[in-house]
């Protein structure tokens, strides 16, 4: 296998004390038995507020001492690259981030405050891989990349780790795809240890490269996708991801922009959690599996919930009304 | 002493396996060594969605099987009704729960959705205490009281347990106060475990009832204080509470509404949670805790989450624009 479960163990204890152990919450009112049970990993409560810790700090600590002082490179929408410079800030490593032009100005605000310099970049004509690797060949840098990584998917996989030790009996777990890494990571930890677990993956509608690469078995290109969940802009799933998913995988869940504002909303109200559109899109995908599928155990991966404040409000207000 | 932090440690047996260990968060970012630090401890993720359930499930646990047929009473401006709706339910009892009419709409909803009977009363007009008292005599029912009961505060002295477990070195605690039963408990826990933390209470400048009485060493009423937060909705600190209080508290200290509002924005942008109104006063009161000690680490209890959505989002957005 591209990550064994093995890889995770390590990664788990190369994260600890730096990257949190977050919460699973359940629905403040309990269900009554005959509905299903849902349970909310909280990696938007993770430090830096989405779980791209995880995998961002177990790859750069794997760094050599020689490499280190090169600094590192990552591309990123948001998330990741907030990661990568929080993770480089701590080990006292330089990081030099690739931004789109038109992502959240929180987030490109935030990841410059932790001390990367950051490159941006047209996300409709430029190739940010290629922006990336010239830079790292030019400055002899390490990349850092988003998801298609060994060390970043054993990282990411350490979430699975965490339910494994908080949950009782799940039949589903529901996490939501961009790239791939955290679905890929968590179910590599999962898998073994509890082989009647149902893999998830929750797409935006329009994000459905995964979805389709799934149906065709092998991976499909998408135009850049328009949603409101921005960890979804990703054209197609890793390489070394969708290996592990292909096999994986139990199906992938499409959901619709109004969905995703519906499950904001639902998150709110159920467990008082404020959580960034990509996260709602694996609620809006939990909800469906429920419905199918009567008092069933689902945990529901929440991945992030770097939203601005002003547009996650009017984004629940229009469901208010 | 009125609670011996004997009687914590038994309620914390009496509640284990119905009420839930709550998450204690600190910040998404982390902060610089020269700023405060804050813990919060979530009992707006309490099973109800607020503290209550802890006091309410330790006091009608301990009502004898002879009693329990005859049902109980409380009166409640919300939370402490939901709690004790919940947890007779639990347990098989009959409830009678005497409401403010102007309380939340959506807290009368979830009270009697529980499978309580609502008895609706003015607060303007009436005595609740002694609706619910000729109830109880009439009918032979046990009174929920909802602070002024050592069982109630034994039992949200659990908080205080908690929080002990979970935190290294505080300097300050501060719990937003009504009845006083949240603060009082959580002090009896912690004063020798902790000899050196500073306990806060934490009240809206117009429900200052608790400010008012430990000024004077002696109880104080005050009209019913008009405040976004609904749970300061009291007109006097409770006998035994105060008795608990005036030994313990270090100081009240009072916030104003607009504090309240920029509050809950705070939390929301900080740690990602939607809280109430009461919460939100501790909140405010713990920033001016750590204007005035710098480098302070101070926990902060959030009391509840129940706020109806429309109106968080609309007193939300207020402090948006």
């Amino acid at each position: 296998m591209i990550v064994e479960f093995s890889d995770i163990i390590a990664a788990q204890k190369r994260i600890a004390g730096v990257v949190r152990h977050t919460p699973l919450l359940s629905p403040i009112h309990e269900a009554p038995p005959s509905q299903a049970r849902f349970y909310y990993k909280c990696e938007h409560l993770q430090r830096g507020g989405a779980f791209k810790m995880r995998g961002a700090y177990n790859k750069i600590t794997s760094i050599s001492e020689e490499r280190r002082r090169y600094g590192v490179v990552a591309f990123s929408s948001g998330n990741h690259a907030r990661a990568v410079a929080t993770a480089a800030s701590l080990l006292g490593i330089h990081a030099k981030i690739v931004m789109p032009q038109d992502a959240p100005q929180n987030k490109i605000a935030a990841t410059r405050e932790v001390g990367a310099e950051i490159i941006l970049y047209d996300r409709y004509k430029e190739d940010r891989a290629a922006i990336a690797q010239e830079i790292c060949d030019r400055e002899n840098r390490t990349l850092v990349p988003p998801f298609d990584d060994p060390y970043i998917i054993a990282g990411q996989g350490t979430i699975g780790l965490e339910i494994d030790e908080q949950a009782d009996h799940l039949d589903f777990l529901v996490a939501p795809v961009g790239g791939g890494g955290l679905m890929a990571g968590t179910a590599v930890a999962l898998v073994e240890k509890r082989p009647n677990l149902k893999f998830i993956a929750a797409e935006a509608a329009s994000a459905n490269d995964t979805y389709l690469s799934m149906k065709k078995g092998e991976r499909v290109e998408i135009p850049v996708p328009q949603t409101l969940a921005d960890g979804m802009q990703v054209t197609s799933p890793g390489i070394l991801t969708f290996e592990i998913m292909k096999d994986l995988l139990q199906e992938v869940v499409l959901v619709s922009e109004q969905e995703i504002v519906d499950s904001l909303y639902q998150i709110a109200s159920t467990i008082r959690q404020v959580i960034e559109p990509t996260s709602a899109v694996a609620v809006a995908a939990a909800k469906k599996i429920a419905a199918a599928n009567p008092g069933a155990h689902i945990a529901v991966i929440l991945s992030g919930g770097n939203i601005d404040l002003q547009k996650y409000h009017s984004l629940v207000a229009s469901r208010l009304d």
